[in-house]
């Protein structure tokens, strides 16, 4: 019997980050990048206005105020998006919109709320410092600046940085493609009645929820039978796609485990007892020239979700390049609001409810209990050497995949 | 001007929960149950093993221990997937696999980790009590029995019971379906060099992946003149498509803000000036028959993403059926590690890095700066009484979408 820590560590020792692809800034909200971008442009790109209002040379304003307004005649109107570099003579100004080019000479904005609005000439009641509501060229990003390093996590601010300073595609770690696939000869499909000693192949559809909760792409390959030969070539027909395989069933002590069978004489699978509860059946290796890691997950539903968080997810993150999550960071703190028994000699995931920072069993927590599962927002982590949870005990929670909306 | 609160309370007043779909179960992931489902089928299905072990009349196998073992004849295998009802007699025993259906008059299951393993006849090393590593049929679930309620959100745990109590399609609250629509002659597509006086459409990529990062299904439409035809053909080509329509620019002081001019004569589109910064103009109404949303955005991009965060995102959690986080919850509370500057008089947004529960400005607060945004993960909330943060001071923090991985 091997420990959690040992398990997982041994799965992110073999896990590699996945090679940078090329991708449209949209395709890759969620990933990181691969590599430092350097701004192509400054920004703003020219001098512009922060303000709708008028153009002015400040010093032609000395001394305005509301009761004493200067007035000016208006020479031009300057929409945003007009490119024609244009120049204030002094004593004169001209109406300008937000984001529109500040023409040469101007060195101030007055806005449109401090003016009589007026359109051939308008009467300005304030004296704007030298630079008022001005945006100048270059003081956000200049050209040639680092924008944003390699690792950054590209959320909605990060696109629109990246387009606004000239990027439009970019390097980033790809999305790991992940196929899963539940093997069984008592598996059907979700949808069909399941017959006396079947049961419905509700794992693999769980899993790519799951892989998708933690940002890969799935691929789902439901109820492959308990044949050694089938098994073996839906491996190599998923091997051209994967970027990791994820299997659920047939490691355990039975006679008709053939996931345990097939991947055994491979030699690069390795099949463990690890010391948790659920979970306990657990197998990792890599698999073909590319080295595709491979996760044989238990068949029970509840054993198999909690071995996706606790090692497939960990995973998952390292190879697209986010592996600061992997063990124990994301755990969140929580005091028990309950008793319950636990193993002692086994770390135990109860599946509990959290309330606050307090958190109580969900529900029966037999490996196969779905109702509970499914009522649970996070695992709560017992350490082996706890036979029991005493009410305020202070745990570790893993918060559960897709359970909290955005 | 108005306050935030004010805002968005007639916003929230004015949208509704979209009318449910039916998808299937993985097409329903982060979505919300429209209605109660009950469990058609019980589970377990059947009376199981929960281990690779050996069926008996726990009877037969009074006294036994690791020193003086019973020893019965093996006169079956049941794998998982066996769909033959078999009975057991007393005085036998029956090899069993995890998840396969345990057989008439057996009353419990012991471990092939307890016994010798044998094929033909077995040494047994344990006595197991009634029931020992016998799974019930309909302990977890019983058949009718109401396994999720309206309202639930569908993550793994979820759509793995719906599809193990036999429901393979489910009635859901779609994904809201929302146009991005950015207006303004000034702007160019992703990947062009802007001229003088142009400026890359930065805006509805970002609010794209805004959308996206809040769970709503986006469409982006870039870079719509500051024509009036030409914007009002945009809106009324995507009203077909659109659960709501976000607008970016257009909507300030200007004399060319063509969609304050399109969508004011409407009459049923308000303009507002918001006690806030960034993000002072604000426009909200409905279109059409459908009573479609819309949110005027301002142009500046952290105005139009403070925005999307303040306003846009909580009304999109409403549609969704999610509505629970509207304001201020999901606020997190944090802890000013510096002093800055605020506005008194409106409610102000400072982008924010947190570092654990200290916070500090991410850079230049100008509302045009993508610099800072991009460098944030957070917004802090300084409320309009107050006109400085200093070190030290308490504030509620809104995290920025998409910027955290899961």
């Amino acid at each position: 019997m091997i420990s959690v820590e040992e398990h997982l560590g041994r799965i992110l020792q073999a896990v590699r980050q996945l090679p940078p692809t090329e991708s449209g800034l949209l395709e890759a909200q969620g990933c990181v990048l691969a590599e430092d971008v350097t701004a192509s442009v400054q920004l703003p790109g020219f001098t512009n206005s922060a303000m709708d209002g008028y153009a002015v040379h400040a010093a032609d304003l000395e001394g305005a105020s509301e009761d004493d307004p200067v007035v000016l005649p208006v020479v031009a109107d300057i929409a945003a998006g007009n490119t024609n570099a244009l120049t204030l003579a002094p004593g004169q100004t001209m109406r300008i919109m937000t984001g529109a080019p500040l023409p040469q000479g101007a060195d101030a904005v007055v806005p449109v709320e401090l003016t009589d609005g007026g359109v051939a000439k308008v009467a300005l009641h304030a004296a704007p410092a030298v630079g008022q509501h001005v945006r100048e060229a270059g003081e956000d990003v200049r050209a040639g600046e680092v924008i944003l390093r390699a690792g950054a996590l590209l959320g909605p601010g990060q696109v629109a940085l990246l387009a606004a300073a000239g990027t439009a595609r970019v390097r980033v770690v790809p999305k790991p493609r992940v196929v899963v696939l539940s093997t069984g000869d008592e598996l059907v499909e979700p949808g069909r009645e399941p017959g006396f000693g079947q049961v419905v192949d509700s794992n693999s559809v769980m899993l790519v929820a799951a892989a998708r909760a933690v940002g890969a792409t799935p691929h789902r390959v439901g109820g492959v039978p308990d044949d050694a030969r089938q098994l073996t070539e839906a491996l190599e027909a998923q091997l051209q796609r994967a970027d990791a395989i994820i299997t659920t069933g047939g490691v355990s002590m039975g006679a008709f485990d053939t996931v345990k069978e097939v991947l055994s004489k491979v030699g690069t699978v390795q099949f463990d007892k690890v010391a948790m509860r659920p979970g306990m059946p657990q197998g990792f290796g890599v698999l073909g020239a590319a080295q595709v890691p491979v996760f044989t997950l238990p068949g029970n539903p509840v054993s198999a979700l909690v071995s996706f968080h606790v090692f497939v997810a960990p995973a998952l993150r390292a190879m697209a390049g986010r592996p600061e999550k992997a063990w124990p960071p994301g755990f969140v703190p929580a005091t028990a609001a309950a008793s319950w028994p636990s193993v002692e000699g086994k770390m135990e995931f109860t599946r509990v409810v959290l309330d606050g920072d307090r958190v109580r069993p969900a529900g029966g927590q037999g490996s196969h209990m779905l109702g509970a599962l499914a009522a649970a927002d996070a695992l709560a982590v017992v350490p082996p050497e706890m036979a029991r949870v005493e009410e305020g005990d202070e745990l570790l929670c893993l918060p559960l995949l897709g359970t909290d909306a955005p």
